[in-house]
């Protein structure tokens, strides 16, 4: 793996994050016209793939034995599916999601326009949420593409603070995750309007667009639950069916169940939505460059295979624009193994063995990874933040992260970005070479500990 | 129609400004914790509100004769259906979005991850576009939710630069416009994945997402078109059908086949989309709140009732997030008349008889406009943006228009905006109180003429 950038455009950077105080806000063109992203210097000393990090995990050693995949695999099974079997909305969601609307006027941010929350709209979109029928429907659903769970009944975004760093585009504060095509749900409230559900599953809550899930009925999730599933293992495969329709688009990270593995390739069923808004069955074939049988084996090599996908990928926050944030590129990057991680950082912290390492200082909080973490098994988390340990390098923990910037201060105290906006293989300090990072503000300075996958 | 603000306010907002060199950025709160939308002070002088100058224009004085708005009317639904009649892509068209995915990587502005558009990724969607296929279908199609026509195959967004002016979030240079539901469209092309199509129609072409559109077979383009047309008069209508299910949302600017007015209410056709991706006609009932029979008589009073829909509503740059921009805001308002206004600004001022006012010193344009323009009938056109005249206020001319922002400068000459982000009725030079606004900011000092809408 050669470095992807040339010393001298290091150079080149440097000079100009020196003089120019924090640095680019964004990158510009180099002087040959081209523009590249922006870059911390661990991405030089760092190989930018997962396969060199493989090959001395071991590549093809066995991470977790065939019995624990299998139990994995089931447990991933019936959490998938466990949205069915809710009865009632989970305890204090409710309340949750109505006080998302009963913020008041100055808490409610900023809207798509940059000004302050409309009024009348704000009023609007509550009313429509219709606490007072809370819950108003039970009903078994499926996602019949990929689409997003909310925290209010509306489209629009909610933004913090549009011109400070980290608070405007595209963090948008109503989205609260994305959801992939064949994902269940149990609605349990309707809008007035119609037009949005509330749902509820294993992974999250949240308002669903009325037209992106279709009902399904006891015959449908009995073929579901009885299958076993597949998982995709890239991103942008087309689901067709087959008389040549298209049916959906498939990332890594959906899962669909195998009705039939033919020897080449895959059938898998997919949910497409009849006019009256019910599910039917439709089947597609893939081949095995695009989906597998869950679970893979847990290796390295594995690992690194399908992580090639997710390498340089943008940030989304919440899954917006259909991009991964850091929790969703672990999310997904696992599904395949058959580990069902949790929707956010802090989550996905608890779903191992918590080691804490609050009490260490940085540099033996970073011995202490090297010495007890597991290669493409064990989470670097900090609040707000998470990635997959990779081993050692140069003497470093390096980890994989889909990470949207390092955070800078300026000589007046004033917060900034430097925005790398996507997944990177770095130490657990990047941009400490950057004028203006304090040390506050370094992932491992601010690291609350690590989670071993596999021990409960 | 009393003031929408204290003259408090403005006496704090303009010391803020005064101060504060060019002006907050983004609204802050004030000291009782409110946040307020931006002002200039226009909008403190000129009553917000649509029936204030339609009493002054008289009201119910019909500003378009019945045979007139017939022939309009007509038009409208020529212009609507001839989608279904296009053979070939219209000239050119196929040039301009090859060029635009042939686009060099200095010329490609950054994603939504605030990085230059990423290579792979970039390439990835260009062989997507299949262009050595193209045109490779011809099938009449229809809308089926509110979509977006764009200028690539995805819904990425592409900015010109995130961080400046005018330049970043919610400026998606992908955006083409946005597209109501049950709209006609010819299908001549799709990409590689299949999850996008090439479309034409009267208003505009772009990529359109294929789940977004059903197919119309020769059947259901005679009931179509056989019909007359509903106009929606508001936002947010749910269309429900007669058994209850939720079918789509309808807003100013939809139009749907009207089968039977049943005295207090209209029946409208409405388009589903069905497994295979072929259309089947639902139809739901909508109050005379909702909808009206295409043409309203075109009265200021009319235009004011269904104007008010629009006031202060949210910018949106080519229909992005739902919202409308100066452009689709008039289109917007003048559908439910049955006048048929083309897509994009420069268009929609050449839809009448324009007269030119660049010869005019810009106190000479204004004097011309007030002389020469009939309220509610007389667009008034700036390169990049236009606007409604509404008559005579103060003095000044006053026009309905939505509006991002007023343009500024600092000592540095830097560009900004005073960004209002909303729907607003103010005079030709909007911001001229504020600091750094210079001289050929001002909306009058930009603006190229005016047009006599109905006068060809």
């Amino acid at each position: 793996m050669k470095a992807i950038w040339r010393h001298g455009a290091w150079l080149v950077l440097t000079a100009a994050l020196l003089t120019g105080g924090c640095g680019p806000k964004l990158p510009a063109p180099t002087v040959s016209g081209e523009y590249r992203p922006a870059l911390v210097r661990d991405m030089e000393l760092f190989p930018q793939n997962l396969d060199w990090f493989a090959e001395r995990a071991g590549n093809d050693v066995l991470l977790r034995s065939e019995a624990h995949a299998a139990e994995d695999a089931a447990r991933f099974h019936t959490l998938l599916y466990a949205a069915w079997d809710i009865t009632r909305p989970g305890r204090g969601n409710a309340d949750f999601f109505r006080a998302e609307l009963a913020r008041s006027g100055s808490r409610r941010g900023y809207a798509e326009n940059f000004q302050p929350w409309d009024e009348s709209r704000w009023r609007t979109m509550a009313t429509n949420a219709d606490w007072p029928r809370f819950p108003s429907v039970r009903m078994a659903a499926i996602t019949v593409r990929a689409t997003s769970l909310r925290l209010a009944p509306t489209a629009l975004p909610r933004f913090e603070r549009p011109d400070a760093p980290g608070q405007g585009y595209p963090f948008d504060l109503f989205q609260q995750t994305g959801l992939p095509p064949g994902f269940p749900l149990m609605l349990l409230h309707r809008s007035r309007d119609g037009a949005w559900y509330y749902a509820e599953n294993s992974l999250a809550c949240g308002w669903v667009a009325a037209d992106d899930v279709a009902l399904v009925d006891q015959a449908f999730q009995r073929i579901w639950r009885v299958l076993p599933l597949a998982a995709f293992i890239r991103d942008g495969v087309s689901l067709w069916d087959q008389s040549g329709t298209w049916l959906a688009r498939a990332n890594l990270g959906t899962v669909l169940p195998l009705s039939r593995d033919d020897g080449s390739g895959l059938h898998v069923l997919v949910p497409v939505r009849d006019p009256e808004g019910r599910a039917l069955i439709a089947t597609a074939r893939v081949n095995r460059e695009q989906a597998a049988a869950m679970p893979l084996p847990l290796t390295p090599r594995r690992m690194a295979a399908v992580g090639a996908t997710l390498m340089g990928q943008a940030y989304g926050w919440g899954g917006l624009n259909g991009d991964r944030d850091c929790s969703a590129t672990l999310r997904d990057l696992f599904t395949p193994f058959g580990l069902w991680l949790p929707r956010n950082s802090a989550s996905q912290a608890k779903s191992g063995r918590f080691v804490d390492l609050t009490a260490d200082a940085p540099d033996v909080r970073e011995r202490h990874i090297l010495a007890e973490g597991r290669p493409f098994l064990t989470l670097l988390w900090m609040p707000g933040h998470i990635g997959l340990y990779l081993g050692e390098c140069q003497g470093q923990a390096a980890f994989f992260h889909n990470l949207w910037g390092v955070r800078t201060r300026d000589a007046n105290g004033r917060e900034g970005r430097h925005v790398l906006g996507r997944a990177v293989i770095t130490s657990t300090r990047p941009g400490r070479e950057l004028p203006c990072v304090p040390d506050d503000a370094l992932l491992l300075n601010r690291m609350k500990g690590m989670t071993l996958l596999g021990h409960d």
